[in-house]
């Protein structure tokens, strides 16, 4: 199969990146973030998560995050909705799409809600029923689907019933996510090339994490497979909660600079986006671990030294 | 094609990658190193360097290392030769094979040792037919195959053209090297369908940077073009000299848990290397750059914690 001639970037950043920060976040610097990565030409931002604060205090500031920003003409703000009350947040913030989740593993569903994953995805049908009456995108995002920090394997068919689950909600939508970045490319095309059997090719995304360095090599073999939507986080911010001090979601700036390099249209400024994850980065006083951006902050501070 | 079902992992970190520590290190570290990645199942280690202690201090040792080393039958250990001189130290060390060196980058030739490409290749014939006579194998590395910090492109042909020098020489493998890490995997393939029709696939290998964050898609995309060698260093040793706290050579943790993903055969232990970097990062006290080789030891050392 050719490789897609475009791809679209999610930037997940903003939500899936910075929700595990211990330190709170200010709320204009989330704005600021999110008008900067719309303004570099990201068609899909996901802002923020109406959540209990109770749960993930960092981003109890949804709300307000949503009322100051900027709204790009084109741009697709997303949200993380658990429940009916966070749909309610949501609609009332006029996110344009609504992220609901699942995962792939019966452990990991067991584990972390306490319920079944067709349970789990039960729950959600008064959410997408209500998103489907206002018009509003719906996202679904299978997590583990590459593997499981409980169960290890998870089977393909898995997936393929997640996703076939989420496709009977009605959505527009679906990632496919290695949420503890366990995959390596067979597996990411095997998975992929089972998934496009049941949704469309063109409404699937891959949502990688770099823990064990795979990403862009999962990238790279999902594009092989036609897949044309990918998610990533500015200056790769987020950790993974299974193993601390370890990487999390993939850089943004290390995707766009493969996409440049295969021919692949973006819409997305790169030297904007790198300067994006320098200012987040030292805005929250962590280190940026984009191994392109870093590089290109580099050669853009040493553009003067030599070197022989 | 089908991508190989072996391949050997050629461990570059106790030349390419300590080379450049301003830091000393000790012999017996460098040879507890190499001897601990030959107990670990590499086939061939990159030992030592025989160039000027002038130029290269950190690598003033390297007959000592040789001289101390345990020599694991099977293993190739490899050492670094600028010239004559060196070929001789390589000889008294009793080196299984040297390395000689080119650029594909005119721009880079010049800068570097101030003479053309055709000129740099042709002073090594008299180390090539001296490694001949005594039964050495030899190695020539391609530096800037995928790009140039001076010229920016690097034509394909220049590539082609500095390996049909390298066979002439009558090297017995042949290295593709990404010095500055810019390559991506379209590039990649293209260079080695190039190099591939005129030197043997299974006696070229692919040296990836890992500085944009695309060594493991670029290694996947040679896996793709059939190539069976690939270098990496323990830990992911080495900066970037072009770019000061960028990212230098693909981490050997990260590149042998592709190769277990892909369920390709490297005959080395990924636990053991896993300790190795451990142990290499923590006897200079730089931090572990690898990905995969941080999450293994997060994991381990987490195991008892429970995370929901």
């Amino acid at each position: 199969m050719a490789m897609p001639q475009a791809v679209k970037i999610v930037e997940v950043g903003p939500r899936d990146g910075l929700q595990n920060e211990k330190e709170f976040v200010p709320t204009n610097i989330k704005i600021e973030l999110i008008n900067r990565l719309s303004a570099a030409g990201f068609r899909n931002v996901e802002a923020a998560s109406f959540v209990s604060p109770k749960w993930v205090p960092q981003m109890a500031d949804g709300a307000d995050v949503m009322a100051g920003i900027e709204r790009r003409t084109g741009t697709i703000y997303s949200v993380l909705t658990p429940n009916l009350r966070g749909f309610e947040g949501a609609v009332a913030a006029r996110a344009d799409e609504i992220v609901i989740f699942g995962a792939a593993s019966e452990a990991f569903s067991q584990k972390n809600i306490n319920c079944s994953i067709a349970e789990s995805i039960e729950r959600f049908v008064p959410v997408a029923q209500a998103a489907k009456e206002q018009g509003i995108r719906i996202r679904g995002s299978v997590s583990c689907s590459l593997g499981c920090p409980y169960q290890g394997e998870v089977p393909v068919a898995s997936v393929v019933d997640v996703v076939e689950r989420f496709a009977a909600l009605g959505c527009d939508e679906i990632d496919i996510a290695d949420t503890i970045g366990v995959g390596t490319p067979s597996r990411t095309r095997e998975v992929f090339a089972a998934v496009t059997q049941v949704f469309p090719r063109e409404r699937l995304s891959g949502h990688f994490h770099d823990t064990y360095g795979q990403a862009l090599a999962n990238i790279y073999a999902a594009l092989q497979e036609g897949i044309e939507i990918f998610h990533a986080s500015i200056a790769g911010l987020g950790g993974c909660p299974y193993a601390k001090g370890a990487t999390g979601n993939v850089a943004t700036e290390d995707v766009l600079y493969l996409m440049n390099g295969l021919g692949i249209e973006t819409g997305i400024d790169l030297a904007k986006v790198v300067e994006i994850g320098d200012f987040i980065s030292t805005s929250i006083g962590k280190p940026n671990v984009s191994r392109a951006g870093k590089a290109l902050l580099a050669k853009a501070r040493s553009e003067k030294s030599t070197c022989v």
